[in-house]
């Protein structure tokens, strides 16, 4: 850290000390806290660029309102490291994203400060709504803030919650961190509307001393507030020849102002902290503001891993002969089946690159479809393009497809319409922590008739069921697979990776036996936690069987009936929540024929799960390799 | 019928038929349609306000566009009657909502016309636009028109809908019917935005002229578009000091017509058609238009039952001495609690005379919600207000509910705040059908860690869980009932209803024996179907035993226990869907237990189900005591 910037922190450990200092002093907290992070985050990895952007944002909050009890709510919180540096968590935020850590999103299990919890996008107005007409109700004075990107916004929900912004007495402030991206570059009409807008900020600077002048000489009410704002709409209009979409949902709007120039911020929220009514302040900021390297490629900067924090170059893992990411082997496997069928096409909300959808992006453009955050429309518009011939492959993480269950119900399911849903990161995912973990979408999935819902052991497989969902089924078709690297490593004697098998349909509903057994255990797994099955049973010293069911809906239950005729004892495993999920499926088909032996299932407890390492996780909810060979060992009796 | 329409629809078998007809005939055609809603709803009961106002928007579409080619896409379509009738289903149009009879939705399963299943609403846009979206892909230049009302158009979904519209090569046409109306009266600010840009259609009307005068002089170009609307955009804000939100999402905007008016709409429509690029005509119809009353009172005639088409006359059913419905037994109870705690405020989207919370916004309205269709809303709305202290009371229909799942995970479960979701219309809802029934909240609910799940078997224990939840709970706590009337009709001595006991808590995850038995068969049941086993078990000739488990989760396991060690046979009773359900839940324990006795679940099977009236549809799926009784007359073994 540069020297000038070293001790600063030092005398910071909560917001109130921070509002001891004087204004001049806050550029210099700023880079102090940018210096910091950078040099955590090169080592802790974590989220990078949008927490460089939102420094200032957080300073001026902190220091402008009386926190914790006013009340600041994150959208997708991973912006907020210096918001949790500057309450009380500096010491341990080296800690970040690790078992027994800190949380890499705000958490109110952590502090006081993280009000709400906030990892999945645009549920922040309408949570702080909520707490802003709750004090309203109660007479409190206390003031609420909610802090959302330019790219949350485009969900829906937080379209809902500024439609009813206006509805109930309140005194939000919306804060909108307009960086112009998601973590993929944004897209969809708001985005260029947003674009737009802040190209007038001529005529925003006049309006705002208009109105400062109007104050100074008592002629602005709060009655006339309303019609102030459409008056100022108008003039706005004349000047600007712009549309304001927030003034037309009776939300003052304020702004666009420079996010990086803190003293001036805090001018700004100073002046309008104190008005009545809901109202917004655009902000631009710049993702990865003050590292170079962040700023000219935020999506690759966005959660970099770890890196040389001088230079700015990345440390590469060495990854040599180590097997693909699961991710890397849906996208180009995607591709190979567009070429051979043309109506596939792509969807994805927001998470082209997370998900590899950027190879078919790449080759296929015209047929490749980021929707932007918006999972529900990225559901429907898939069935609306089925009912039209396509073929969609729409791609949701697990835990963001809880968003959109209704829609595929409804307007995929019900209509039996030919659409794959690959739920990637389903299953624990690590240091994301519990609002990421997609461990319920087993039970999800499978209560939904006509569904099928598979998972494969590896890449093979999941490739086999690509082609499956292709060629064999003709109605909705989920496929879950987990965050990172599948099992089959290294290339062949031509150099192609050995996970490039041959592009073969399988039959739907049928499970297959991975390793015969004696007659006593036989252990039924679903997707890939199917290797950690196979290693338990290479350790332990008794001859256990072991099936790959492939398909939790359809069960195969001629297979069922030949396990249950043979084995006394049938262990399940599962990647997901026990509740209602594989195992449990298995239990009722085992009631219906009839099985007399015993069942133990293994899975997600009935609890939310913390962040960690994916080893860390398993272990702790006894589905590793190790907590399999125990139970394996044990007497079946 | 008026003597004068009588034959005018015995012609138009279909669309072609309709188009055939010269255009001064169609404000008859219409009448006539009008006359035949009227006399057809008034005996067989459906929607009525909203058909009623649609009438001249079909007549215009299928006039001007070519369906089926042409796709039209209803939201929420029980507007969309007239649509039925023009499109062959005239004679079976007295079948409507019936089992085996037309569905009161579109259904692609029942023509080719009804291109989209759309029960829930704001899906319309998503679904068109995919549909557009692929026509585009394939060079086919057949038109895609989604038909949403300014109700709809509230819910995040649409605003999803209209983000991406202008992001993809498309000539969607959006049609919004705007009424002013929800079921209910609508909210939000989008709705005051509605009203206040129909009061610019002087300057709307000159700008369309000019707009004609530039394409007749060749001035217009697809290329110009853009650079067209946002010059017009400037223009009206000249004129009309108004913004208008869909130009700046890229839309271009057309209207406010009068929806009314047939051969102008016709025009209209024959003029936008063919323009290049997403586009909306907004038109203003009245709901009930053309039957007095239902314009007068539009959320009463919405579905008003039977009624005399003469008079107007709303013929009432007799309901002396039958058992309230559970919806006012929930209205009357929450307004009780309320007044005894001042923490307790109600939610719900744009459902609160379905739901009854119409009592509490009467006694209470700034401690009542409605937050218009908005599900994903309502939930984190209500986490909010609990995060400051309010004990939010969320009404949603169970089927709506999905709408909003991870919101219930995220924004309330996993923070333990203290929501109570009261799941309406849970289990099978009858004439409304497949997107109406409320068959999944069981297992989409008893999977999220931290929940409680309940449901009650009569209107005193609807009552004594709603104070459960107030008194004992402290995190999530959701309740389900049904649709319709409980079981526990009359008064007391002193007048008072028979179901209003007295406001006791009972304890959490207990449940209760009913009935002893004789140590053969045991049932098991949840909420009110256990009045269903209750005949059951009266009809037959064995000594049955009945458990009402009144908690899905936490299970009652030491009373399972005792019914382990006492029966040998164990059957479940839900009205909900059996995978992963409440029989699941009760094979997870018995498994865990090591429950040798046999098992069998009663509940919806894994279909989507039919409309029907409910006791068609408990037969349909078994759960009628018949049925129950017919299983409790098998040989256990």
């Amino acid at each position: 850290m540069e020297e000038k910037y070293k001790n600063i922190l030092d005398g910071i450990d909560s917001p109130a000390d921070l509002r001891q200092l004087p204004i001049e002093q806050l550029p210099d907290v700023c880079q102090a806290l940018r210096q910091f992070i950078i040099e955590q985050v090169s080592v802790h990895p974590g989220h990078f660029a949008s927490s460089l952007g939102a420094i200032e944002i957080i300073v001026a909050l902190h220091y402008v309102y009386d926190t914790p009890d006013d009340r600041l709510v994150w959208d997708v919180g991973h912006q907020a490291y210096a918001h949790k540096i500057l309450t009380g968590r500096r010491e341990k935020f080296h800690t970040l994203r690790q078992l027994g850590g800190l949380s890499g999103f705000p958490s109110p299990k952590e502090s006081e400060y993280d009000t709400f919890s906030t990892g999945h996008a645009s549920n922040s107005i309408s949570a702080a709504l909520g707490m802003a007409v709750a004090k309203k109700l109660e007479g409190n004075k206390r003031k609420v803030v909610a802090v959302i990107g330019d790219a949350s916004i485009s969900g829906g929900m937080a379209f809902e919650g500024l439609n009813n912004a206006s509805s109930h007495p309140n005194d939000l402030l919306i804060l909108l961190n307009d960086n112009q991206m998601a973590i993929d570059q944004n897209v969809g009409a708001l985005y260029h509307y947003l674009t737009r807008i802040t190209t007038s900020q001529r005529y925003n600077l006049l309006r705002y001393k208009a109105y400062n002048a109007l104050k100074r000489h008592g002629l602005i009410s709060d009655s006339l507030r309303r019609a102030l704002i459409r008056f100022t709409n108008s003039v706005k209009s004349l000047f600007s020849r712009r549309q304001n979409i927030f003034e037309g949902l009776d939300i003052r709007y304020f702004g666009p102002v420079n996010g990086h120039d803190v003293v001036s911020l805090v001018k700004t929220l100073r002046k309008i902290k104190d008005l009545g009514g809901p109202k917004m302040l655009h902000v631009c900021t710049i993702k990865g503001k003050g590292f170079k390297q962040a700023e000219e490629q935020a999506t690759i900067w966005h959660a970099p891993g770890k890196f040389d924090p001088a230079t700015g170059e990345r440390i590469k893992e060495n990854t040599e002969g180590l097997p693909s990411k699961f991710q890397d082997v849906f996208g180009k496997t995607l591709v190979e089946l567009a070429e051979k069928n043309e109506r596939i096409v792509g969807v994805t909300p927001a998470m082209p690159t997370g998900c590899s959808m950027t190879y078919m992006m790449e080759r296929f453009p015209d047929r490749t479809f980021d929707v932007g955050i918006a999972e529900e429309h990225a559901v429907t518009f898939s069935g609306g393009l089925a009912k039209e011939g396509m073929l969609p492959f729409c791609n949701i993480y697990s835990t963001f497809m809880q968003r959109a269950i209704d829609q595929v119900v409804n307007d995929v399911s019900l209509q039996h319409l030919h659409v794959v849903f690959c739920l990637d990161r389903a299953g624990l995912v690590g240091s994301d922590g519990p609002t990421h973990h997609g461990v319920l979408d087993i039970p999800y999935f499978r209560a939904i008739p006509g569904m099928t819902v598979c998972s494969p052991i590896d890449e093979h497989w999941l490739r086999k069921l690509m082609v499956t969902a292709v060629d064999v089924a003709d109605g909705p078709f989920m496929i879950r697979y987990p965050r990172g690297r599948g099992s089959i490593g290294g290339n062949d004697a031509d150099g192609n990776p050995n996970w490039k098998n041959a592009l073969e349909a399988v039959e739907i509903g049928r499970g297959y036996c991975l390793r015969e057994g004696n007659g006593e255990t036989a252990v039924l797994s679903f997707g890939p936690i199917g290797i950690e099955v196979a290693k338990a049973i290479d350790r332990v010293d008794r001859d256990v069987a072991h099936y790959d069911m492939v398909f939790c809906k359809p069960l195969d239950t001629e297979l069922l009936a030949q396990v249950f005729n043979k084995y006394t004892r049938v262990i399940t495993v599962e990647d997901g929540a026990l509740a209602g999920g594989f195992g449990s499926a298995i239990l009722e088909e085992a009631n219906r024929q009839g099985y007399e032996g015993k069942i133990r299932c293994l899975g997600i407890p009935d609890e939310f799960i913390t962040q960690g390492s994916l080893s860390e996780l398993y272990r702790l909810c006894g589905i590793d390799a190790s907590s399999i060979a125990k139970v394996l060992e044990e007497d079946s009796d």
